[in-house]
């Protein structure tokens, strides 16, 4: 099965609205079999909207429209659908029941706009939509099928999972495009290349894609055309191949958050953990913060972004300093003994370095980062180099962070944790 | 002048790739009165761009294109238009002789699938590329006007703004669409729409819209269909409007940062910031840190996770947290008295609260946050309630953070600050 969208809405072609609509619904129905052939985006108008949907259904027989669906002057999608099609409107009971105990629940009332979110096309199919207030639509018609969607993302998102995938699911041709991805940190792209460069045949039919990003590199994994459960069986062994030839580097898949992983490899050994951060400044502590239930393990930490705060709140001697400049190994590894004894951590991590655009020099070029682990009171440090402009360095340095500490977390060697 | 946009790439047809471009070049071409009627995403087959833009052209006759402009081969849009507008392909030697350059420069040479870049449509205008590969290309026909940009975002703006947008300025109607937004922090959606709204009709032709976010409400003024001078004389006019009625609320525009415009305040007087965090991790200082030169006037700071954190880095007393808990006035207090006081900081800001999802109660319910500042000393404290998921509460009480901070450093009380 083939299906065009149509998004409308004037405020896409202004480029008040990114269109992320679109990619989600192109995802989403990709992985059941429905090909996505074409995307018109038009403006609120009559006209616009009658050409675009009449032209996809000449195409394609099958259209799926989000936007236009509201109590306002803008939203005619649903009328000028209605009258393309020949299924004129009538008023719904159940649906203005809904609207109205919606309404009640918010402590308000019904008023006479909201009249024309109950008028349906007449033999068209409600999507219940217990997220907003615009149900969804799907029409049946000798020239094919019409879906109609509200535009607001969260509302799309429940009534195609819900209502619509179900209902097309088995309609496609069974050829379905399906991903997976595996996540890694700590390898360049080219060096990953050479070590999986041989698989990639052995992959085959499945096409492999590098995702260089702040995180690392991301390697995609794409069945194309498969059936479904074959695609979702080469891709699981893909995954696996994939991951006993990295071997450390890949630290997770699909949507996976290493901040989270290493909580829980924290969490599974009872141990916690402490930062001092100086150029990444609270960044490292607001990934692992972001994650519900980080106190059990993250004890917190010190932003030691000036040198009175690494002398005065962890105890890192003006000598160093002085001697070797804040970024270096010496004064890293005197950031991450001082985090970890002032609050008794079994674990913990400093970063020093040079986000720039300035303080960079021949010496220490901007990009350059000391970061040190304690574990147990053993201390060791490491120098690295990020490209990148400041916000890129940052988020690298942090990502590397959270990898030294994964890999130490995560190590089979009892001397380490 | 109106122009359709036309997409190019498989990969935006299965969501692979959000089509940030589409709203970028709307506001851009909006902006000098150009208007995009239409947006259509096709995939990477000469059929699909092939009756994409033929259609276009006979609708519209101007059409904007981004991707197919790579060496590969799928990169198919170059040759498709030329055959569609009848304008044959030759090579050009001064792409030749540039691309060559750039890939020496790479450290790389130049290899026969690269020839395909410097083919060009004869009669059409090549827009040099210095910060890619594929040069742009405009195409002028008896048909309409066609051009070509590649689609990796940074190189597609870059042409556009050096290369298309001067060509098309003065095309349109003389009749723009342009915006300002007035950056508000502290004041609800209602309360604000209350006081202002008096001011809307007095506004117009100038549309308001109100949009909240985590940051607070931004305000954006529209200018619909005026001629530029007059456009940019009413959004001047309505922005001083705006910022005189709000007062204190209003402390930006546009893409104003207030981490950054807190920043400068503060080197303007020459005082020096510390932070306390507890639920928000790291986000305050990350959001402080992420501004190039904040190591002037941010001294760093502790974040205060677990008990353990704020007696031993804070000297919070035990006793204050036993009998207040964490999250609490008393808490926030000695949290930012003592940063202030372990930093020298001459202002210092704490944050304590709970992000959810778990750890409500009903006397502190989730979105519950503590707030203390500390000026020169003297120390004061204010609970805030914050609504939304765990992200939001936190980036809700960063912004606070910062808003409060604002007003104490921007006051004109000499006893603040």
């Amino acid at each position: 099965m083939k299906i065009e969208l149509v998004t409308v809405g004037t405020e896409l072609l202004l480029g008040f609205t990114v269109d992320t609509n679109s990619a989600w619904i192109g995802r989403a129905l990709a992985e059941i079999g429905v090909h996505v052939v074409r995307r018109t985006s038009v403006a609120d108008t009559p006209d616009a909207i009658h050409d675009a949907v009449d032209a996809a259904l000449a195409r394609t027989g099958a259209v799926l429209t989000t936007g236009g669906l509201g109590p306002t002057r803008d939203d005619v999608t649903k009328y000028v659908v209605a009258e393309l099609l020949g299924m004129p409107l009538r008023f719904d009971d159940a649906i203005w029941a809904m609207l109205g105990e919606r309404w009640a629940r918010l402590g308000r009332s019904l008023v006479e706009s909201n009249r024309s979110q109950a008028m349906v096309p007449t033999g068209g199919t409600v999507l219940p939509n217990q997220w907003g207030s615009a149900p969804g639509l799907w029409l049946d018609a000798p020239r094919g099928i019409v879906i109609m969607l509200p535009g607001v993302p969260t509302e799309m998102m429940k009534l195609m999972t819900h209502e619509v995938l179900p209902r097309l699911a088995g309609q496609g041709d069974g050829r379905v495009i399906r991903s997976a991805v595996v996540r890694t940190s700590g390898i360049g792209e080219s060096v990953l290349a050479e070590g999986i460069g041989a698989l990639e045949d052995e992959l085959l039919p499945l096409s492999l894609a590098y995702l260089p990003g702040v995180t690392g590199v991301d390697l995609r994994l794409t069945a194309w055309g498969l059936e479904m459960a074959e695609a979702d069986a080469r891709l699981a062994d893909a995954t696996a191949r994939l991951h006993a030839n990295i071997g450390v580097h890949a630290w997770g898949d699909g949507d996976d958050d290493l901040a989270a992983l290493l909580l829980d490899a924290l969490r599974a050994k009872g141990k916690m953990l402490a930062v001092a951060e100086s150029c990444t400044g609270g960044l490292l502590g607001a990934r692992l913060t972001e994650v519900a239930g980080a106190s059990a393990v993250f004890l917190g930490g010190v932003l030691a972004y000036a040198d009175a705060a690494k002398r005065e709140l962890l105890a890192v001697d003006q000598q160093l300093l002085t001697n070797h400049g804040a970024v270096s190994g010496e004064v890293a590894e005197a950031m991450a003994r001082g985090v970890a004894s002032r609050l008794g951590a079994d674990l913990a991590v400093s970063i020093t370095g040079i986000a720039g655009p300035g303080g960079g020099s021949p010496e220490k070029p901007v990009g350059t980062v000391w970061m040190a682990f304690a574990v147990n009171g053993a201390v060791t440090s490491q120098r690295m180099q990020f490209s990148g402009d400041r916000a890129e360095v940052r988020a690298r340095a942090v990502q590397a962070a959270l990898f030294g500490l994964w890999r130490l977390v995560t190590s089979a060697n009892p001397a380490l944790l």
